[in-house]
């Protein structure tokens, strides 16, 4: 038997004792954005530290302006042995509404749920589970061979639900104790039920408000009407310029950055089946929107867009008004993929805006945070390593994904710490998260600790 | 000394009795959108009644569903004579915010402000105080001359302020009692304080309010966004498409009933210096937009708009939330010229929005009403006859102007009765109705009661 067979085995024998442990963490109700539960934030992290160091990592918490990280250490290997940083988060979303959960969010229970087995609870998947899942594989193999096949640092926050506005700065003044090979993080969803999936990028992602002003009063369309500036209607002119007829945006340069996706990865995307009338025809839709000729896994993961998530301006309420207002506001927002340069977005989008507009009027940008994309090289050794050793686990291939979304930590790990992030989670579309009756999959968590014993040792082999 | 001179001579000798009566109509706060005041409103409604009867009217206050109108009859002349009907309104918008009044607002007084002589109160000029002009220069006529130039009806609703719900119907079920050979307006304001106008045209005006329908339900614009349609941006894209880079309307057809102002009108419009600077400088602006190379008076007066009066839909609060929303509705308003057709406008802005959504997504229309324009033909001899006995009163040539903003009666009038419509008012800009302190210039109440004077006896002179 091989010593990562024996970590397998023990954490296939050891289950319920990984179970409990877990059931514990959920018991603590770290709610992150409610004052009244700072002191369950610090009791998980407390109890994660203190995990930490049984198992036999040097752990503690660590004050911030708002609740604590969790940093913990272990050697592994020794000094050659690749190093990883692991990230995760102990802090959980409200519970809100209460009445809606089949039992105590904060009492796990093991259920059956749609013909699979579950724990429920606040946090079972969104984070806790998941991390949960890294924690015992650390286990398994310092129980069974003594050490970890790689040096370890793991970093837990309590903020993550909160925007983690203590996360960069406790970064940015702790880079060499953080400063890894590369980073693991593990809050990410599978493909599917029997599918584990690496997402290999995360969009990014600039927010911007827009007020258009005109008259300096709200005005009436019958005696002004004709030869006063509508904000509204400059407003529309503007944002309606936005896209061309092909989808495309229209901004100056906004292409600049984007690569095509190379061809075996849009096969690999193709065969997953990912087809308008699936993920459109859930929500009403039927025809993919965007650039023209793309397939829907690249209109979401490899192409960048421009949204717009708001606009206000004139009258709104029942019945009619025919005003002419002062003003008028919108949201956008952008989606960047690769090496597309969110200030230079910003900077662009303004440009646009102020080219579009008449003489009379003026226009206030109001900033709504950037962060850039990140795309991991389809070939990158971290991903194609992480991959076979989950094919292994799993018996079926693991795609390479993208993701529409973004990870502030990710681009963080990238540009302050110079590290690539392997993104692998066990989570499922269905897990509820953020939602009453949140749970995490037994199989997730089960074949999760098997998959991260298998990446470490995979990653040892490969050297860093 | 004619006897138009003596009716003339005596409007001044009695100028305190016609105040008198003024403000004993005042004092009956006949506020038409509070049922507070419904027994107010009555009340007017029976006090001029009474006023009329007295005068030699043959008068009767008659129900409605809301408040009652005032019908009353006076032969004049004979069957031979121009049959006028004059139309006015007897309710008053309400007071709040009552601290803002240097006065109680239903206990008028005769006070100087900026120079001038002028009586306060709520509805001193809107509309009690233009209606009495007429009223009282119907009584120096019969005082002098025994009987009135023209064969007179009188017609004062008491819901003019409440959107006149119970008109429409009222002129329907009474066609034959109303309907004269010409309407007289009273509601309108004087070009400027020396210097009378005649509106010679008045806008109509659509309403229309659209909601675009994307997926069945808001969706998070990282995962879905570059694929599913986003409301925001067709409505954006559709009402940005709504005009030209000259400021043309863009829908199929919308010109179509639409004339060009003659020269000698344009000329007159020009010489009353109505300049970007002035009209637009007070708010703000500078730079006239919609049609290129129009003037300010044709623009408002003589030329049909397409304005967006409200779009909402999205994450509009503080911050930002990345939403992709299930719809977006706008509120969109058309002001027509001339012989536009409501319908045909309404349903070729329809038509102009369906030819731009794309594949996935519907429409919801909901109409607000629909009026066309008022234009009286420039060369009409009841403008030019009224234009002359106002050049008599004022020394000064009364201008035949537009009115950007839309009066339903004139429209319903012309289409219902058959009805051309004199709109000739003594108001100014600064009389603050719908606002507190509200006042009617003394001087406006005086010349225009001897402006009708002169103006009926002008008509009946005309012939029918």
């Amino acid at each position: 038997m091989s010593s990562l067979d024996s970590v397998l085995s023990r954490l296939d024998d050891r289950l319920d004792g990984a179970l409990d442990h877990l059931k514990a963490l959920i018991a603590i109700p770290s709610i992150s954005t409610d004052p009244d539960y700072a002191g369950a934030c610090r009791q998980a992290a407390e109890w994660l530290k203190k995990d930490l160091a049984e198992i036999g990592f040097e752990a503690s918490v660590r004050e911030t302006p708002g609740h604590p990280m969790v940093v913990a250490h272990h050697d592994g290997a020794g000094p050659d042995a690749p190093h990883a940083l692991f990230y995760g988060h102990y802090d959980v979303q409200p519970v809100d509404p209460i009445s809606e959960w089949n039992s105590d969010p904060f009492q796990s229970e093991i259920v059956e749920r749609d013909g699979r087995q579950v724990i429920t609870g606040r946090g079972a998947a969104d984070d806790k589970g998941q991390l949960m899942t890294f924690v015992e594989a650390c286990r398994a193999l310092i129980a069974e061979t003594g050490t970890l096949p790689c040096r370890v640092t793991i970093l837990f926050e309590g903020e993550e639900e909160s925007g983690s506005p203590s996360l960069l700065p406790f970064i940015e003044a702790n880079k060499e104790e953080l400063k890894a090979d590369f980073a693991l993080v593990c809050d990410t969803n599978m493909w599917d039920a029997e599918t584990p999936a690496i997402s290999g990028g995360l969009r990014g992602l600039v927010g911007e408000e827009i007020t258009i002003h005109a008259a300096d009063r709200d005005l009436h369309s019958g005696y002004y009407g004709g030869a006063a500036a509508n904000p509204l209607q400059i407003l529309s002119s503007i944002l309606g310029a936005m896209h061309d007829e092909t989808g495309r945006v229209t901004i100056k340069n906004f292409y600049e950055g984007v690569n095509e996706t190379p061809d075996d990865i849009k096969k690999s995307w193709d065969a997953l089946d990912l087809t308008p009338d699936g993920f459109l025809g859930s929500i009403g839709l039927s025809k993919p929107s965007g650039e023209a000729g793309r397939s829907i896994a690249e209109l979401t993961w490899a192409r960048p867009t421009a949204e717009i998530n708001g606009i206000s301006g004139g009258y709104t309420g029942e019945g009619f008004k025919t005003v002419i207002p002062a003003k008028a506001t919108a949201k956008v927002s952008f989606r960047l993929v690769h090496d597309q340069d969110p200030d230079a977005i910003r900077e662009n989008f303004r440009h646009f805006v102020e080219s579009h507009l008449p003489a009379d009027c003026t226009v206030e940008f109001h900033p709504h945070g950037g962060s850039p994309a990140v795309q991991l090289p389809y070939q990158s050794s971290l991903l194609t390593t992480a991959k076979q050793a989950l094919t292994e686990e799993w018996n079926v291939e693991a795609p390479i994904i993208g993701m529409g979304g973004s990870i502030p930590i990710v681009g963080t790990f990238q540009n302050e710490l110079g590290m690539e992030s392997l993104l692998v989670g066990f989570g499922l579309a269905d897990d509820r998260i953020h939602s009453p009756n949140e749970k995490y999959g037994l199989t997730s968590f089960h074949k999760g600790m098997r998959s991260w014993a298998r990446i470490l040792t995979a990653l040892a082999r490969r050297g860093s």
